[in-house]
């Protein structure tokens, strides 16, 4: 079995999610799962159905064009694709690679299914690591006095390879304003705290300064604001007045490869959606 | 703003969700919560509806004769009624009152909406708690020699009251299996293990035997076979080995409160669905 | 079988376990239990011991006096007390009861001992639910105009009752920065966030504005500055994009009642050392 | 800074702390960490210290002889050597390999220390990724007529090898009563339920048919009876009536991931002592 993912945001009104069960039903389409969440301070609207492919009447494009004028007039963000198509998915990662070591098992055993174009570092340190998975690995060193055109460069081998989704798994650099709005909604982050608590540098550090009994990670899509966009998932543990910041660098590590695996699921599977600084998650 | 709950299981089929919600559609229901969920393998079909009552073009009775012949169509189970509208809930205990004053608590404040005929124990020790919030507190002593007889008493009470629910709040006796079957799906238990560990009696005595880690409490509901009915929720909290009996005991009551809490705030808020021996639960 | 509990803070150095351990062997004392901490960078030395009292030579008075010399020696703070010994503890709060009603029940039922001098709050709400357990309810309203007048009259009253802490179950005004000071260590805090994020007022809004996946609730000793005092315990549950701020007000109230009851049983049990911002906690 | 690991366990009496310390301190030993607990039922002591080794006026075969007298007298289980000497660790492992992908991961990044004689496996599967870091692979093929013959090949293979643990990572085969006997202590299981429920075959599927909503994974010693030996760490997650058994197994793995690290961790660090069916485990 096949499925086809339709994912929609768009002003709410009465009778929205009858007029896209209706849609599909006509279409021959036979729901596997269907969510729906109606933000009402915003008057917003947010749906995401799975259906069996196998049951539509026309193909995808056809299904497509048949949706068009509905999201015209719903005023609505959509897309439709089908379940099994891959994201493009290119990681930046610069020092520490438990993040990268993590996203590359699950997507090696098929955990989560995405390719990768490519995983871009300012290091040289995980060249084995990638390569040896037959994915190339582009170094684009950062230096004091020439971080513009280093990010420059990063920036245009994402706009040559185009991908879904950047993810930052533990990137060290900060990522120009410009970028982040030209990837709006396609740059993951994981950050190395539970925010809003502790954003910018050395989060651990400032953690076991102030003596905080639980530490986590935060993963959330870049935007221009440092550390402020919208939050997928959270995670957290307990920690106590022993450990060291270097126990909560390795209690935390953990939260952020949870934190980020999971994120990376949702979005793969279409289950997040975006709202101004807020992400609706379709939790599986 | 008021709201009108359906809730309803039935047979798989496609198209059903285009059914349901144009149905409420024709009737100018506006949607604000909508949740589904297809057992694949079981091929049943859950669903639960948060209508704006304001927004339906017929009063309750006018909503539930225009729903009659669809349910039957369906082979659905299904319940139409007023969000508003308070369940009766009688609750049981024994002689441990930390369920029961929790619940206390959080009806009192409003925190969770429901009436209570009357609180019944075998035992005299919570009658001052009770009267004191004006319940009527039934004192059915069960003593060795007359427990068929205190428990037809209980029985009989059940009937005559005919609660919406039960809740055994640790109440220590065995409801007995043909009261199980006669208030099928009525029956509310929280069981102070982490279920399927430890059923029956003892069980933080013996997770301090088998030396866990974690020690948990389950909320279910009651059927003829004893702490085997269908999961609501459980609770878990971590233990060490310096933890006796009396500590697991103590920290146990926390998991059982917030178990027995939140399936309770889902039970009147009808979203729990129960199929065979497992629980479709629509959190909040 | 009862307990003596001795709890110390000192400089560190060399073989300090050893003459602490020494000292109890030499007056026949039976140790129980014993933690220690060395924080290593601030180079301070922590411990806790439970000695049973029976078997100690001297009684209370005798072993403090033989305790003076050593506590000199080491510029150590230090207590001896007996376990059973319960502590004087001021409880106030404003116009949200589920902390005090939860404090009031663990007391009642014997899970926490200590005693409640009286209940201050600056509204009238709780009389009956205070003074049904025979403990005093003393009013003292805050108005605009009056607040200073009114606190002091809130600190005359803590300085007659000399409590051995001061618990803020929800009370909604700053306590003065001099009497913060003036009961250093002695006045327990529990804040609505899980802190640093969202110290000061309406944390559940701005926590919902922020779009959080976890919201959290701190206990803590008050200082001077607001929110900033040493962390004793922390507690966090998930929250989803469909919960609203009424929601994260309701889901906190259960991370509130817990981080509160597991500070105040470690506080009562001397389980708790201050050390600048910090708090050792030798959980039970 | 080097460290030297005390690690014991005796009947209890009177004054056996201060017997240690004061043991330590005329060695001229730092105590950097003291972990101590009281089986009361079972009036047994257990203890754990971390001496600086640079302080100690002996070195470690002097230690060790020095301490021989006491631990005679005091009828002790205990070791004294290097926290810098690495534990001898054999891995063996089936056709899942997010266990091993784990602890190779944080063997390779020194986030645990310990060096891996030889992976041992009944599939050929995992050959690429152990003998990429260097390590020998060895596959002894278990097939339903040889079992008896291809584990003695395995015991015979530990024998020689000596390990100081054996990490059962997702070994699907049964090892015999009496290598466990002859390993005892030494042989670490993952097992992927939370135990004592759904021990044997089949966890996952079993935890979906029963309905549970969490889930979870057990680390313990292996011993003569299947899932029944001391138990080290525990590691649960929430599941849903939407999760399907694949779910629960994906989930699971992390849950498992978790609390295998964890174990392996404190057991290297001589944090886990072992005392009838219960570990006593100083965390970390």
């Amino acid at each position: 079995m096949t499925k086809t993912l339709l994912k929609l945001s768009c002003p709410d009104r009465v009778g929205l999610l009858s007029c896209l069960s209706g849609w599909v039903a006509r279409h021959g389409g036979n729901l596997l799962e269907v969510n729906q969440f109606t933000d009402v301070e915003a008057s917003w609207f947010f749906a995401r159905m799975e259906i069996e492919t196998e049951t539509l009447s026309l193909d995808l494009p056809g299904v497509q064009a048949a949706f068009e004028p509905i999201g015209i007039e719903l005023k609505a963000q959509w897309t439709i694709r089908p379940a099994e198509s891959r994201m493009k998915v290119v990681i930046l990662v610069s020092k520490l690679g438990h993040c990268l070591a993590d996203l590359l098992w699950r997507w090696r055993s098929g955990e989560l299914a995405f390719d990768i174009p490519c995983v871009i570092s300012n290091h040289e340190d995980f060249r084995e690591m990638v390569e040896r998975e037959r994915i190339e690995f582009l170094y684009i060193p950062v230096a004091t006095g020439n971080k513009e055109a280093a990010l420059a460069e990063v920036t245009a081998r994402l706009r040559s390879t185009n991908p879904d989704l950047v993810v930052l798994a533990r990137y060290m650099q900060i990522i120009p304003r410009a970028v982040c709005e030209e990837f709006d909604g396609r740059i993951m982050n994981i950050h190395h705290s539970f925010l809003p608590s502790f954003t910018g540098a050395n989060p651990y550090q400032r953690a076991y300064e102030r003596g905080v009994k639980l530490i986590g990670a935060t993963c959330h899509y870049a935007t221009a604001e440092l550390d402020a966009g919208p939050i997928i998932d959270q995670e957290v543990m307990r920690v106590d007045h022993f450990h060291l910041p270097a126990d909560l660098v390795r209690i935390g590590r953990d939260c952020e490869r949870l934190a980020l695996a999971r994120s990376l699921r949702w979005h793969l599977n279409d289950r997040v959606l975006i709202h101004g600084n807020k992400s609706i998650v379709f939790r599986d």
